[in-house]
């Protein structure tokens, strides 16, 4: 597929774009896009826990969400951006076979099962990403274990 | 906890509810409850890929969905019951330490994900689950496929 690391570049900024919406309404900054080989932007979104007392709308399930229904075919034309990666069982259903993910230091996805289905997986490790995430989980914590479902 | 095969029976009946009340609505016929140990349902659901369009609304996702945010401890007390099992990775995101499932004819989820997780499992191998699914999938072969991400 035609992705590239400037295409990887855009599609994170997109991302990180939607984190920052997020956080601005006060919501955990976690942002995702749904990016098509030919450049086409499927699917934006954002995690919407807070937004919308959604215990199911993170990132790229947000991003997914607002993509609509699609056939199986394009799912596996595509690449996952996600500022922070938690959607493993919708990448491994939808057979989408790249994602880019903007940090894991604030959180660990589960990459190893994603890499074992082999889910091509590029992690950008991006400063921003991560002082973004570290800010939010500084303030309001308890809001962060509720999202990764830790007492 | 105190689940027994009797609660498991009521909850069950109630996600098959879900079940037929999609089915009727033209929808994928798999219905979900997350119920707590002490009798309390805090969600029911059923698929929504037809009704609303959606590419995450499982059953399991609607169920959990409709029950809002909750306390992560709250989750640990639960268990899920599902006509049909699909979705893992929320089952381990939030650690729900059950997982009841109505049968694994017409879908195999990821159950030996789940056990390797410590998720206590138990399939009903349930007739009229079965029959409903089988009877939505020759009717519907491929809004079926879309739902699991088959070509």
């Amino acid at each position: 597929m035609p992705f590239s690391k400037d295409s990887d570049q855009v599609g994170m900024r997109k991302a990180l774009e939607e984190a920052y919406k997020s956080y601005n309404e006060g919501g955990i900054p976690i942002g995702a896009v749904l990016l098509q080989s030919n450049g086409t932007i499927l699917g934006t979104g954002h995690n919407e826990r807070i937004q919308k007392s959604s215990a199911t709308l993170h990132g790229e399930i947000s991003a997914l969400e607002n993509a609509g229904r699609l056939k199986p075919e394009v799912y596996r034309d595509c690449t996952m951006y996600t500022t922070l990666s938690m959607c493993t069982g919708a990448i491994l259903l939808y057979k989408i076979p790249r994602l880019v993910i903007g940090e894991n230091v604030n959180f660990m996805g589960s990459e190893e099962l994603l890499k074992s289905n082999d889910v091509d997986i590029i992690v950008l490790d991006d400063e921003e990403c991560k002082s973004l995430m570290k800010r939010f989980i500084a303030e309001k914590p308890q809001d962060w274990n509720e999202d990764i479902g830790e007492v």
